[in-house]
């Protein structure tokens, strides 16, 4: 892609060179020639092998460079764009696709399996060692990368990417006890839908609903290894870091923001704009507001570190109840104490 | 199955229409024509769409209802012989079994792999791109989801369920340091057994013992993503839920529930019927008695909830002193101080 | 293998029966005939049916022994060598490879799918089901579990041990927000470094660099289901247990040893020779020192341990004030108060 092209495809103005030919990206302190690179702010001076690079509107120097309001984001997009030109193509003849399933996919890779009435969109890349159940619907241009498995009737929609090893729509986790104190399964047999540009990272796990369904809305993110239990409802533009773990019936709104290893109780709700600390706990049935939270149970931010100053001052208490005491009961005619301290 | 059949099935008393055609289960409030749902108590009036609900026995309304001693119990036992007349069957051609292995299974998927010596009971369903190492043993009726990996000596027993991307038998982690600081694993080469009616939640590990065994007992059920150690002894009926992890030797006696992201440390035991929180961290060697336990290091609840309460109540406490010190100081002639607060 | 053999192996001294045959390694009081146990320590009795024991040089008894200087790290050692001996060996026709590709090692197993210009080495064992990236590199002797990925552009060194499941090389967690609030993806099209006599546990994770590279230092040790964001630096011999979470860009130096369920922020920084417990928390750009740590936010473990005496002693403090203040209010005139505990 020559540097008038990615200027034009940024819809922005290119000051310098235009018939520079730039094959990939790369970061601005590592960055070689046939590499662009972005600059976040103008200032500071900028020493770059980069043969281009994405700046902001005030930015100045003899390097070729292209300007845009947000550098970051047209980097972002100007990447995008770079890659999704490597994407493979084509089915591998040792994929087993069931006679009922529907396949628009750009690619199937090896050992893929697909199942009765499975329907998959245009565009998608299927990689090698996915299993993709009966009735599943995947929408258009989709990735799911290799040896995940998608169990039965789970939609997943249009733009998605699910990385590696991940497992989508397994039994959610409910037991009724018997007679004899043995655990009986509770019906595990809900939906799961994934809306549209959901991304979830490698060996995460979302179960399907037991009666009703899980949802995760359009354009969240997750993370690694997060669990998502059954009948949890995410909203859209949530970002959920690795590890975290979200109970039975939880409902997450829109636009939150979710740190790695949290955990969450069953029939929570998180109120739309949260901001949820790494390891935080959540109880079950806590309504947690907009705002920052962290801490185990939960509480604001401010808070959370008015109290951690009191714990770490717990020291310096416990010494004044002590002259306290010395105080009052050596100098019982009441002169006044001297602070030891 | 007609609505007669059912209530022969669970052994008790129909009221209504013996000849409804009852195709699945749902739940109460979202349930359609030809859906069973159930009621858990009597003490509210019932809107649904079901065909047929499955009820206390102090119920009465004009729906066709089935009367049984505990409602939810019943439609989860009646959910399963439903769903389990949908299993897969027969034998994929892609699939490769050892010639020494000796699978009896009622459905082997596609790009499974059985390594030599295993056996594998009847009516066991193993989904595709499972792999099942040398000498394995699975007793009848097992299921194991899609891409799971069972290591070479592990023994499963009958009834068992293995969801997706679960990794049982692997090596334990344990080290010895050489001369120079590097680290030697210690032999990784003892077993894994796996009672009846266990249930594994997706992408879950379970390691073999170091030079022993680990050993899941009967009828424990294990939620996603779970770690659980070389030459740990789980008891029967224990729960386990997401994202706990188990280090190496500890025992966790019979009917325990352990919560989410709970981390135990190594040579640790739970007695039997204790029950321990979500998040709690248990202390290598500590031994848990029966009861609720909260927080790391565990505490009793009462104690937990006692102590989170008084770390809440330290701005408080903070004050009071200053205002004894103040009160000390200020009237040293021993006029009542006034309660400032 | 003969016991004078073995003590061959080991360069020590036999004392006893050079020709008994030992087929495999046995804990002391579990072992039987034909097996080798160590003792770790000479103080006390020893009751075994082990064939031959590896034991400190102070040690006599009638049994075969074997003297050596650490006995737990010879019967390590000795182990490596006869499981080594049961290796796997060929390759499956169901491997698919690509025609670039250059593949030497010992075996590939069933349904394994190796793209175009991966380079895999003499000796290594890469198991059924195993996915390997384009241009992926992995040097002599590693072995690759079931069901493990590794996406492009990734290096693996020598002699490294990946268990089943793992996903290694997959996107990192970055994303930009546009204009509009949605999350766009920033690049992550870096790469991943193992170096020599890694070792990572089952369904662990770890991720490329965004633009640089994540990188994990010669004879690091990491447990299962552990998960490593893009841009990490982990040093030589690092232990990192199960369940783990270390954030973007966080530095770990050499020898450090990092428990279960510990959570990094980004761009923390972990001196060589740190030892953090599990469950710990270290805060994004956290600089910790060589020491014990313990805790969220971590602390050195004397101030933990003292942090968590004095909120245990809460309540007693608490008793203290209320004390002091009816001393204060009840006893005026100075009269010396009574300690009322």
């Amino acid at each position: 892609m020559k540097t008038r092209e990615i200027a034009e495809f940024l819809d922005a103005e290119l000051v310098g060179d235009g018939d520079i030919e730039i094959v990939s990206v790369g970061a601005l302190d590592s960055a070689k020639e046939g590499q662009i690179a972005f600059v976040e702010r103008s200032d500071k001076g900028v020493v770059t092998a980069a043969s281009c690079l994405i700046v902001p509107v005030d930015f100045s120097d003899t390097v070729t460079h292209i300007k845009v309001a947000d550098p970051k984001l047209a980097f972002a997009r100007l990447a995008r764009r770079l890659v999704g030109e490597q994407q493979p193509f084509g089915r591998s003849q040792t994929a087993v696709i069931h006679e009922e399933a529907h396949v628009q996919a750009d690619f199937v890779g090896d050992f893929v399996s697909v199942a009765a009435n499975a329907q998959i969109g245009e565009g998608c890349v299927i990689h090698d060692g996915v299993r993709i159940g009966r009735n599943v619907v995947i929408g258009k241009l989709s990735i799911i990368y290799p040896n995940s498995v998608v169990y039965d009737n789970v939609h997943i929609g249009e733009n998605c990417v699910i990385h590696a090893g991940c497992v989508v729509g397994a039994d959610g986790f409910g037991y009724v006890k018997d007679e004899a104190g043995n655990y009986e399964q509770f019906p595990q047999i809900g939906t799961l839908v994934i809306e549209d540009n959901v991304e979830i990272g490698a060996n995460s796990c979302i179960d399907r609903g037991s009666l009703g369904e899980t949802r995760i809305g359009e354009g969240t993110k997750i993370d690694n290894l997060v669990q998502i239990a059954h009948n949890v409802s995410i909203g859209k533009r949530v970002v959920i870091a690795a590890q975290t773990g979200i109970s039975g019936s939880t409902v997450i709104e829109d636009d939150c923001v979710i740190g790695g290893q949290v955990g969450m109780g069953d029939h929570a709700t998180v109120k739309s704009g949260a901001i949820i600390g790494s390891q935080a706990g959540v109880l079950p049935g806590k309504i947690v507001r907009a705002g920052v939270w962290w801490g185990t149970p939960v509480q604001p931010l401010d808070e959370y570190k008015r109290q951690n100053a009191m714990v770490k001052g717990l020291g310096r208490l416990r010494e004044e109840v002590r002259d306290l005491k010395a105080a009052l009961l050596d100098r019982p005619r009441g002169d006044p104490a001297e602070d030891e301290e």
